[in-house]
């Protein structure tokens, strides 16, 4: 069962900030935010959709339709309750074997899911069928060097305490406690992210490591992530 | 005074495999040769030649001319002694400011020597003044992983060690202890490294995390680099 479907763990995503405020509760929103096109007409696919928060900005902000999947039944049917939207279909299913008709989106989104993907490589290939020439895919993931150990906290050493990496360059498998629970992340290196895009011919317009937006900064939660990346933005361009 | 150019850590660098063997001693050379464009007649800027081995390299493949700068005037002397040629001309300078006129290289090359100078923007933009449109923009830097905490070696955490991570957002001067002597460096973001490439009109066509050529991987003293990215190689193409 995906961790998102167990009761326990999806209580605990519920009282996260970003569970809680939507986009923004979501300290990464305004970097991602201002990588984004006009969307304005767009068909847009949202990988990995969550409560929906993206989706209704999506349409919110213009898009004439837009295709929300999550592996979730739970998440999915939040975000049937807190955004629904005549443009949007939300739709339960595996975002890595979903498939549509070649050249159907202008956009492919994904916030904070690809990471849970044991093959990067397979996206990319079904991203590079259904998505148009010149359309846009856009994900943040966390960040490699926040997967790799797969600690995810500072640890101690000697009388401070750093962020650990080790084992980067041993891509796969990292299980890690995340709201209390046990879940399963693939690591892999920044080099495969990116040197699979480029080489199924997509053009890498933007990589951002994003900071905490300016409301945020000062909050307690917020004080190591100026020590580490914990997140990766990538824009890229369909370049076929 | 340039450490480069003090007596004691010359000499320990002329110790380095990488200086004793070239380029064959250089761990990620395969990865940043796989990466170099057909050089045949091509006219070439290496920046921080060091002993002029890539400098040679790119003569002996067919390069028109190489340039080859570096700060440190034993450098050039070694250079001019062990990879003398007559279409490489080897000067002493800064590479941040040396300039050329518009349109005059082909390529721009650099290995591990970027991460000396305190701005990377200062450096794109005289690239983009001297770079030939279409030109590449090829670099290996130490990776901002590396250098973000200014440790840059394991550090021990309970019963193990980790790399450590810190400071990482904190973009600035770093001062590390290499080959005996205390040498600065500046740490930047990897997204500083490809947004200043990207916002300058470069294309970013390839981003590679080398790991060790296959003849050195199993020496005792490359073991650590599978736990932690140490270099970064960009490869870029002027869009105008």
């Amino acid at each position: 069962m995906d961790p998102y479907d167990n009761e326990e763990f999806f209580d605990q995503y519920a009282q996260m900030r970003r569970s809680k405020e939507g986009l923004k509760g979501a300290g990464e929103w305004p970097a991602l935010e201002h990588l984004l096109p006009d969307v304005t007409g767009m068909r847009i696919l949202d990988l990995g959709a969550g409560y929906g928060w993206h989706a209704k900005y999506f349409v919110d902000h213009g898009a004439a339709s837009v295709v929300a999947v999550d592996i979730s039944n739970k998440m999915i049917a939040t975000a049937e309750a807190k955004n629904s939207d005549p443009r949007i279909s939300y739709q339960v299913g595996d975002i890595s074997q979903v498939d549509f008709e070649a050249d159907t989106f202008d956009m492919v989104f994904s916030s904070l899911a690809i990471h849970y993907l044991p093959s990067f490589s397979v996206l990319v290939n079904h991203v590079k069928h259904y998505l148009k020439p010149q359309g846009i895919f856009l994900f943040s993931v966390e960040h490699p060097i926040f997967t790799a150990s797969g600690d995810q906290d500072f640890v101690p050493s000697g009388n401070r305490t750093v962020f650990p990496v080790d084992r980067y360059f041993d891509e796969g498998q990292r299980t890690t406690e995340f709201l209390g629970s046990q879940v399963t992340k693939y690591h892999r290196t920044l080099t495969t992210y990116l040197e699979t895009l480029l080489t199924n011919g997509f053009a890498v317009t933007n990589v951002v490591e994003p900071t905490p937006a300016d409301h945020l900064r000062d909050l307690p939660e917020m004080a190591d992530e100026w020590r580490r990346p914990m997140m990766l933005i990538v824009k890229s361009q369909n370049r076929i």
